[in-house]
């Protein structure tokens, strides 16, 4: 392939058109669609950028803003000859002040780097999640990520002070400057956070951070009945701010001791586990959390439970939780990322569940999530012996019976993963069409000729 | 005054013209605006707001949404021959789910209550301002309120879950439903919120609700130099989650004192006082603090200080700062709510204070915040000898020069208050030219005939 002439004007040899980079560049960690980029190239500066996006204006070029490429809804696929837009070479830390508590990144820092930045100054960057070895802020931004962490520390969004950007339209916007108050009209920074590159290119963000947390207790509990697990988070949230809440089946455990690395500390099996985190503000959270689970234990919410006695007892139980997806991998699973109000969390299971074995009882399905915030992931897995085209076939079926229900509870049909190209058809189950309306027209505002991200979300 | 017959049609005796009701629902806490309303109507539910835009759309009525009316921007005036359309019949408790801490009001309730009814459910509504007792959620959630617990919980904004709106088009949005996690496309509900009712009217509120708090320990220090009020606020913040942090100078609490209510505890006059509150989380807390306030004492950055050893000293000792307002409003003070980022406030503040000292020496400054959020109240008093017309002139020439520094400090002309009619004028103080242009798209979007609130923040 050959780039249009303007491109390579413009990048030199930081506009690439070899097959490797094409395919390697076209697609994220989905693999449901055939990457097709026409170019990838590596801005290096904000001014690079305005040229690229009046570039693609005058041209009517397709740009699609690339981070870590490690979505899961294909929001950062290149299906259709579009160009695009890699911001790893923009990576440097620009700003920081101890006092603010304010850090300022280019857009192409990896997650991992911002919380090592953060920790190296006695601060903590909390949003994190399985990816953060190889996600970019400016993804995490494009699609408010959410993590592990969010019922403390909300997503994404909630740690975002100011963001530097390029519309569509080539215009450079700087969003907020880093103010904790600033009521002077339509907060645009909040309008980029979850937008998916459809509006513009984040080229900067200024990040909050938070105080370092004194050490982290970790829990696991074992829990018979899905329906007692928000009890347990009640119980638990009453003395004390948990800092995560996460939930498995012991289908899922089975799933990640199956690889022999670790496993369950309990003598018996249990129905669900519940790994919790708080920190250790003083002994008395922990005596706290020692009253919780005595008073869970006695009324039969629980019925086994273990505090980690070291950080490496710690890692390991955090481990039954984090290695679910990469346990289940080789079983091709079909994800689905909903949220319905934790309070629903229970009834909607349940309905869920027999509706799934009712109709596809061959199917095997894992559960876990961050139930503390009603987030949850259902992996539905391929049966050994099934094709993969005639697997996400039915899958689509189950699609089309689950968001139904969900739409019912009035649920969320992507919680934390975005859009993007794999989720638009399902769109309609969690916004109204006034509002799909109402996107489309802040859309053009933003990006008239619609070169950012075609094909994604709304665009 | 008589009313558009198609009005009365529609509210009957809920549609007043009288002249007190014009004149009472015409202004809000600001004083700078003749009220000319024409009518004021009382909706009592979403239907008959949904009729009433579309008759505004038809007839092209100009509609100013209208909660307590103790803005300070004057976003709530009628001064155009607008129709007032005041929420306060509309102020019920719709929801309220203890699991998920979300409660859902409608727009028309009172601050105050709403923080009731949270407590009366062991449950917390954190944002909290002087304006308690008469504010109402939509006007709030329209200006994006701010107040005494910044610090630690953030904007109004961040405990919004969830939005029913009328936008200016007479379409109903229901924006996010409650859910924690929601990644479906751009999120209105942020768009709405610091909108100043120039999108369209809030219906009703879904709102988060926090952990009540243990106990709170407040402390008053008094502290010789401004630039060392960002160290104090660092080394308590080092270790404890401070859930308030404000300062004010000798001369206000000077002001204060002068009303005979409350006086400072200490037996030295300090050039700067601040008020600290963190929770009782555990008595580790109170350690903490203590030996932060020593470290101070040491180095010189305090020279005094004093920790509530009852809830009525505490609430004395807030009265110090909460009581300024109301003891310079005799003096007619004109005010500025401006915000820089915390690090820049000694500096800034130093800057300002020379240009006030130099340029208009016969003014008294009385300067009080928030200081731990970067946000400046700057009260100007009007000289007992000049008459208000002649103040309002020089301080508007006062506002060029306040301004042109802060617009160097990359500030915000107006942290809490919002923009609506008084500050429209410096908006691009802190938006650019082409952010404001994408505001009045975005507002087209919603309001296709400009409808909402006309002649406030962009519209």
């Amino acid at each position: 392939m050959t780039a249009p002439a303007a491109l390579t004007a413009l990048f030199g040899d930081r506009c690439r058109t070899d097959a490797d980079t094409l395919t390697e560049y076209g697609r994220d960690w989905t693999r449901y669609t055939e990457p097709a980029a026409s170019a990838v190239v590596f801005p290096t500066s904000r001014d690079e950028l305005v040229e690229l996006v009046k570039l693609a204006n005058r041209d009517r070029l397709a740009l699609v803003p690339s981070g870590g490429r490690t979505g899961l809804s294909g929001g950062a696929c290149a299906t259709a000859g579009e160009v695009v837009v890699s911001m790893e070479k923009m990576d440097r830390l620009l700003d920081f002040n101890q006092t603010d508590r304010l850090i300022t990144v280019e857009a192409g820092m990896v997650t991992e780097v911002l919380q090592q930045h953060a920790l190296e100054r006695e601060l903590y960057f909390p949003v994190d999640f399985a990816s953060r070895g190889s996600s970019r802020i400016g993804g995490n931004i494009a699609t408010n990520a959410g993590g592990i962490k969010v019922v403390r520390y909300g997503m994404f969004r909630d740690w975002v002070a100011g963001l530097t950007v390029v519309t569509g339209a080539g215009e450079v916007l700087e969003l907020n400057h880093g103010l904790e108050k600033n009521n002077t009209g339509y907060d645009f920074r909040h309008l980029f956070v979850g937008s998916e590159g459809t509006l513009g290119f984040v080229v900067d963000a200024t990040l909050k951070l938070a105080r370092r947390p004194k050490e982290l207790a970790v829990m696991l509990l074992a829990v018979p009945q899905l329906s007692d697990v928000m009890e347990v988070f009640n119980r638990f949230r009453r003395d004390i701010d948990l800092s995560a809440f996460e939930f498995f089946s012991d289908q899922a455990l089975r799933h990640v001791e199956a690889r022999g690395l670790v496993a369950s500390p309990f003598a018996e099996r249990e129905n669900y586990y519940v790994v919790l985190e708080f920190e250790r503000i003083a002994d008395s959270a922990e005596t706290m959390a020692l009253d919780a689970f005595e008073s869970l234990l006695e009324n039969g919410f629980v019925t086994d439970g273990v505090l980690a006695q070291s950080e490496t007892q710690a890692a390991q139980l955090w481990r039954l939780r984090e290695d679910i997806s990469e346990s289940i991998t080789p079983r091709t699973p079909y994800k689905n990322d909903i949220a319905v109000r934790p309070s629903q969390v229970p009834a909607f299971v349940a309905e869920l569940d027999a509706l799934l074995a009712r109709e596809y009882p061959d199917f095997e399905v894992v559960w876990f999530g961050h139930i503390g915030d009603g987030n949850l992931h259902i992996n539905v897995l391929r049966p050994l012996d099934m094709d993969i085209a005639a697997f996400k076939s039915a899958c689509e079926q189950v699609n089309t019976r689950v968001f139904g229900l969900l739409q019912r509870y009035r649920g969320s049909m992507s919680a934390e993963h975005g859009v993007g190209l794999l989720k638009r058809q399902y769109l309609d189950i969690s916004r109204s069409e006034a509002e799909i309306a109402l996107m489309r027209r802040v859309k053009a505002a933003f990006d008239p000729n619609g070169v950012m991200n075609p094909g994604k979300l709304v665009a």
